[in-house]
C-alpha cells in the first residue's frame, strides 16, 4: 500500500465513524439481545434499537414511526416500487421513472415491465437533471407510482423531486411518490412530507454507517405490501431478527452527519471549490457534473484515457476513486449514456466523491496523481 | 440490573464472539471498501469477503461458490422458497413442509397459498419430531418444493431431513429440497450434498456471528430467481452493497463454530445433562424436548405457572429465557399446538438454549431463580 492514501470514493460507501463503530460494538458484545425477547435483555436491545429509529426519523424530518429498517438501499428501493405496485398495481399500469436511476430502480423497473406495467423513463438534459416538464407529460390518470433519485449516484444532479406530487395532483393519478434519497440523505435537506414524497430510500454505509442496513420511510397512511414473510418485525413490512449493532451505529451515524450537516456541507462544498480550481491549473480535465450539483459528487473526464487505465492508475498510488459507479463495475455508465455525453467523454469518467473526513491533502494527492497520469499515460500512449 | 447474570436464550440470539467483533470492526474501520469498487480499497474488502465465504462454506461442507449471501436466515428462507417456486411454478403445484417451521417459512407458505400454490404441512408426533413416513406419503409427482427444518426451534427435535430427497426421488417429483438450518448450523453436521438439499438457509447471529446476515446455501447446478433486483452481486441473486463488515465477522464466528464444533457440543451436552438432573431435584417441571434433541435447545414446562409470569420472574432476577420463540413474542406456540401438548403445558413452557459460553453457574442461577419462583409465584397464587 502507497505511504500516503486519499480515499474519494465516498459515494460507494464511507468509513464508519467512530460513533457508529462504538455504537456497532456496544450491540455485538454487551447489548446483544434481541429485540424481540420479552426479557430484559431484549427490552435493552430494543431501546437502543428505537433511540437509533429517533436519530434516523430526527435526520430525514419525519417521524420515528414512518421509519422501516431494511438491509439497506437495493432493499428499500425494491421494498418501495414491488411494495407500491402490490398495493396499487390494480389501480392502472403506468409507472413513471427516469433513465438515470441506481441499478436497484432500474433492474426493478425492468421487472415490472416484464410483468405486464408500462414503465416510461425520462430522459435528463445534457446537464444530468431531468426537467421538471418531462415529469408533469408523463405522468397521466392511470399512473401508479412515481419514482425518482434526489441526487444522482455519478454526477452529483439533484433532481426536481418535487414536482413528483404536484404531477400527480395536476394528473389526478393514485400514484404513491417514491424518492431513493442514498445519495441525498444528511446532505440535502430531505423532509418526506414537505416534498409530497410517501416513500424514502436511505441507507446507513453512505453516511458513515455500516453497510448492510437502511431504512425505508414510509408516509403514515401510507399502504405498501411486503417483500419478505415471517416473524412479523417492521409492521410485518420487513421481518426478521433485527440487526440491532447496525441499526444502532446507523442511528447515531444519522444523528451525527444532521446535526452537523450544514457545516459538513460548507466544507465539502470549499473543498470541491479548491479541487476544480486546481483542475483547471492540471488542464485536460472537463468536468460533467453540472454547476449547482450536490457538492460531494463530481464527475470529470481525462479525455484521450480511459476511466480503468486512470483509475488503475490513480490506486497504484493510492488515490481511490471510481469510474461511473461502484455498482456497475467499469459497465459504461447508463447516466453519462442518457445524458448523450460525447462517447469520449464517458469512456473517460471518472467519479470524484468527498466526505467530511476528506481533507485539501486528499486532493493535493488526487490532483498530483492525475496530473502525473495525464503525462505518463499520455507519453506512453504516443511510443506505441 | 442484578449483579449475576445468566443468558440462555441463543437460540433466540448470541453474543458476538470475539473473532467476529475483531472482525466486524476491522471491516468498518480500516477495510471499509466496497467489494464492488476497483480499486484497492475495493479489492481488499473483496478478498476479505471471500475469505469469509470459505469459511461459511467451510463450517457447511460445500463450496465457496454455492454460497449466497443475504440479510440472514428470514431473507434466506424467503429466497429459497420464493425463488424455488420462481424456478419451478410451472412444473406442478404441490408445496411439501410441516406445521413446525419457522415463521419466515410459515408465513412464506401462507403466501404461496394465496397465489394458488396447494400446500400440505406435515404434523409432528407429540415428541416434535415429524415422522419420515409422512413425507413419502405426502410427496407426488407434482411436487415441486419440500422444505423442512433440521432442527426445531423450540424443542430441538431433529427432523429426518434427508428423507426429503429420497421422497423426492421416489415420487419422480420435479422439487427442490429447502432445509431450514439456522439451529442446525455448527451444531449438527449438515453437509448438502451428503443430505441431498439444494438449498439451506443459515444465520450469523445464531453461532454468535452478528445480527443482520446470513446465507444461503444453493447447490451448483440449481436454480432460482432473485427477490431483489439490482446491481448485480451475488451471481444477481441477492443485489445490494457487499456488507462487508458483517460478511467478515460470519465467516469468523463460523470458523470457530465449525473448527470447535465436537467439544463445544460436547459441553452443551454435560451442561443440559447438568441441568436436566437440577431440573428433577427441584420438581414440578415437565420436559417437552425429545430425549434425541440437539442439546442447545430445551423446553420445559412450569405447569400451573404461565410462560410469562415465570419469564418476567427469571428476567428480573437477571435469567434470560424465553417463552417458546423470540419470534413469536408472547403468542401461543403453534409448534407445541402441533405437538397436541396439553394446554397446561403448553401455557406454561419456557425455551432455556445453551451456548458454548454457559456455565454451570448459569445453570445453578437458572436452577435457583426457577425454584424461587415455583414457590414464590405458588404462593402468591394460593393466597388469592
Amino acid at each position: 500500500m502507497p505511504q500516503k492514501t486519499a480515499y474519494l470514493d465516498n459515494s460507494a460507501t464511507t468509513q464508519v465513524c467512530p460513533e457508529a463503530a462504538q455504537k456497532a460494538a456496544e450491540g455485538m458484545t454487551a447489548c446483544y439481545g434481541n429485540p424481540s425477547s420479552l426479557h430484559a435483555m431484549g427490552m435493552r436491545a430494543e431501546a437502543m434499537m428505537e433511540q437509533a429509529r429517533a436519530g434516523v426519523a430526527g435526520a430525514l424530518g419525519c417521524r420515528a414511526a414512518e421509519i422501516i429498517f431494511t438491509s439497506g438501499g437495493t432493499e428499500s428501493n425494491n421494498l418501495a416500487l414491488f411494495g407500491a405496485i402490490g398495493a396499487l398495481g390494480r389501480r392502472g399500469r403506468r409507472i413513471v421513472t427516469t433513465q438515470i436511476e441506481h441499478p436497484s430502480v432500474l433492474e426493478a423497473m425492468g421487472e415490472l415491465e416484464r410483468r405486464g406495467f408500462e414503465v416510461v423513463r425520462l430522459r435528463p438534459q445534457s446537464d444530468g437533471k431531468v426537467p421538471e416538464q418531462l415529469i408533469y407529460d408523463a405522468v397521466n390518470q392511470g399512473t401508479i407510482l412515481i419514482s425518482m433519485m434526489a441526487v444522482n449516484n455519478e454526477t452529483g444532479a439533484v433532481q426536481p423531486v418535487a414536482a413528483m406530487k404536484k404531477a400527480a395532483v395536476a394528473a389526478g393519478a393514485p400514484a404513491l411518490i417514491h424518492c431513493d434519497a442514498v445519495q441525498a440523505f444528511c446532505r440535502l435537506p430531505m423532509e418526506p412530507a414537505r416534498l409530497g414524497i410517501d416513500l424514502v430510500s436511505v441507507s446507513a454505509h453512505k453516511i458513515h454507517g455500516p453497510k448492510g442496513t437502511g431504512a425505508l420511510y414510509m408516509r403514515s397512511g401510507a399502504r405498501i405490501t411486503p417483500l419478505l414473510f415471517g416473524g412479523g418485525q417492521e409492521k410485518g413490512l420487513r421481518p426478521g431478527t433485527h440487526a440491532v449493532e447496525l441499526i444502532a451505529a446507523f442511528g447515531a451515524a444519522a444523528s451525527v452527519a444532521a446535526e452537523g450537516r450544514a457545516g459538513f456541507m460548507r466544507e465539502i462544498a470549499a473543498l470541491r471549490g479548491y479541487c476544480l480550481d486546481r483542475l483547471v491549473e492540471i488542464g485536460g480535465v472537463t468536468v460533467n457534473s453540472p454547476a449547482d450539483a450536490a457538492p460531494h459528487i463530481l464527475s470529470i473526464s481525462c479525455e484521450g484515457i480511459p476511466s480503468e487505465v486512470m483509475l488503475n492508475h490513480l490506486s497504484a498510488n493510492g488515490v481511490y476513486v471510481s469510474a461511473g459507479s461502484a455498482c456497475s463495475r467499469g459497465a459504461r455508465s447508463h447516466v453519462l449514456a442518457a445524458m448523450a455525453l460525447p462517447e469520449a467523454r464517458a469512456a473517460s469518467a471518472l467519479r470524484i466523491s468527498f466526505s467530511r473526513f476528506n481533507t485539501k491533502e486528499d486532493v493535493d494527492l488526487l490532483c498530483a496523481q492525475l496530473e502525473a497520469g495525464l503525462a505518463t499515460i499520455k507519453r506512453a500512449g504516443k511510443r506505441h
